[in-house]
């Protein structure tokens, strides 16, 4: 029989300086795949080397969460960076995060785009080419965290890079099998027996329950968590001990 | 018979964003070594690519150009960083700077420090430290370019890192050998005549002339030149001219 | 008989730290209006202060130039900034750049967006309203410096702040009087006889000769120069003494 | 009968974007005067407004807490800025901060030194001429609250600004009256009930009683508390009322 299986993704390192926001160390016990900030929105040095320290240390796998520079903002502003431009401060922001975690012992596996450029890269395909050329600059085949259907999915895919597919646990999708915006109502589901639930049924099944209650087929190789929410650990935890219950093989995608 | 031979060294790629400093394209067809800004005193992602491109198409060694984080100061003002802070930035910085390195067909082939951290780790053991656990973390044996004597070569020779000597060429030296601090008079030599005669007898004999007229050893493997003075291009042509038309093999240290 | 007249504006203080862009002290011995950098994206207090001191020495009057946050793109880069932002970011601008004027013995006499947020608010009505909010948090009634027909200027109109529209000398214009955007080609004029024929045209006559060869008028009571250029001051100086040659008195709008 | 009186100042707005501290809404309910971050060590624009806002509701004094340009590092470590770029920065921070200060109906009612920089300019006598050449700047003769005796307030003395004397509720005293360095063990003081007397003994006796257990004169009109550690809204809220139990007027200097 072939079971099931999921990795769990979250974001994690992104305090900067004085400044923490997640308890990365807690995660870390839950999760298969750390998207690690890059010092752009988030995460400075020490910060990083810590974070990759304590991921190889579990065998968690370390992701480049790369941004726009835009400390200010969290990355949540999208900006219109020339690709150009982009593409370098992509390459820029894995390499750094690159000798942390081989310094740990590990490697950087995969990228995801953070924020503002996640949600542009659904769309603007000249960004999307610029993320793909930023990991060309890298000269790895690193793996593209992102939403199936997304423009930086089709470059990846393109350019011979593999992309893995992720579904979010506490975002609520439409009919169509599309995110709610986050600007609307009910965008972010607050019940934790609800994100439980979603978390199941996306990897067993690849079946979310939209918004009008209709199942809609949704193909999830990761499953986003957030961990800057409060009893975001208790959370994520409980969401692997049902998956882990439900028969789910909790892993990571690389 | 043996041939005298030497290295030239400068900074480049010190521009950020909008602003440029040094004309690098020119640069790097007179020096070997090109000390390469990382982002940290200067230096953009899409300014490190393009000078790392330039240089490994003309075979110029590319080291990085590490720097206190202090964009607004040009890293000139002395920071009391905390040894973990600083060496987990020295090693962001060369892995930033290593993606571009390696996209060009290169590899980051040295460190220098820029200056106040320069100038700091002469004396400061604990920041010296900082630096060569920073290269340590990288995982490679980067030689260190730097001051003879300093604190920073003595801890990179204790952490058995290559050490390699440079020289001023356009820098006054006391009579004992050392350099006539930035802020006292005659500092920095103006006359052209003079930096060229200085370099020559560096790379032939190991000797300068100090302010006082007196003959110094002075032991350097390489020779800094600065690219950020008007007439700095020509200047450095004519250096390397001269080092060659006296049988000085210009060349970089690895 | 009511003779014409004109303002002079251009952008200085656009260096950062070690950087410097505009001839600063030149330019200030032509123009009536200086929109000064205000820190986002370009412009350190040092410079700053310096730029307010020459500018109030030489009756010139003091602008804040306010930007996105963004130093490594020069505020180039348009930017989905929250209006709630925006509007705090644009006072602190014009806050900081104040201590310097009244330090100087001047005031800060306006306000002119930079950059992307320039172009930006020429049609993004919410952005707009932002910067109008943010001048209105500043207590002063400050002109606001831009182009006639903007979303800027119609919600400053509306919230009762005075609007002064500019002309740009060295701006290609189409048939309907808008700029041609700086994508495409012949964008920027780049024949100093041209500029200086233009600048005299607005002035005198509130009319430009359109790329396709048509008359336009164009209302305007400041022509905007542009200082960042190889010969910049030069050409500034020429325009200048043509305006007075032709009769144009050349003075401050406010 | 001459009531003893105190004022109880705290460092608010320390957060940056996304990332929070302190929990200022609480704070602004106990303390008589705010130390606001002005955006070099922490502090975005949109916080400063708020906090601005809600101390000016309470009628809690508004200060400058003017830092090194160091975000990554908090303003903890100390820089060698050159007089005439701190002076500048110190009356950017001012103005910055004025703007909102006014818009919520108040003013910048004194400044405080932060950090790295608080420390430095207790000895540093030309940063200390720095920091009050830049509240010079600003037109204002605003008051510098800080340590007793140190240059700060030496120079501040010398150019006729109004100086005030603070001590810290939560800091270990050395028996000739000085603080003991964080460094040190034992330098912060974590029993509660130890902080609660202090600020007591200091407010009505002008006394501590020192690490050794020796009673010292320590002259001071504020009393400093610390907003960002753990209880800490608690613990100022228990020191309020234990104050004005023992009689002692808890009010603003200003």
């Amino acid at each position: 029989m072939n079971r099931a299986s999921i990795d769990l993704n979250a974001d994690l390192g992104e305090g900067f300086g004085r400044w923490q926001l997640t308890d990365d160390e807690q995660l870390l016990s839950v999760v298969t795949s750390a998207n690690v900030a890059c010092g752009f929105h988030a995460g400075d040095a020490v910060t990083m080397r810590k974070v990759c320290e304590l991921a190889a240390a579990r065998e968690v796998r370390i992701g480049a969460q790369v941004s726009y520079r835009d400390l200010a903002g969290f990355g949540r502003r999208s900006m219109d960076v020339p690709p150009d431009e982009l593409a370098a401060e992509v390459a820029y922001q894995i390499g750094a995060l690159e000798v942390f975690a081989r310094a740990a012992g590990s490697r950087v596996a995969y990228v995801k785009p953070h924020g503002a450029l996640y949600n542009r890269v659904v769309h603007d395909e000249a960004q999307a080419a610029a993320v793909v050329e930023g990991i060309r600059l890298t000269g790895e085949r690193l793996p593209v965290l992102g939403l199936p259907g997304s423009a930086l999915h089709a470059v990846a895919e393109k350019e011979r890079l593999p992309v893995v597919a992720e579904a979010f646990a506490d975002r609520a999708y439409t009919a169509e099998g599309t995110l709610v915006p986050r600007g609307e109502e009910d965008a972010v589901l607050s019940d934790p027996a609800a994100v439980v639930e979603r978390s199941v049924s996306v990897a067993r099944f690849g079946v979310v329950t939209s918004r009008c209650g209709r199942s809609v087929g949704v193909r999830a190789r990761s499953l986003c968590l957030h961990g800057d929410t409060p009893g975001a650990v208790e959370l994520a935890r409980e969401v692997r001990g049902r998956l882990e219950h439900a028969g789910v093989r909790v892993e990571a995608f690389v």
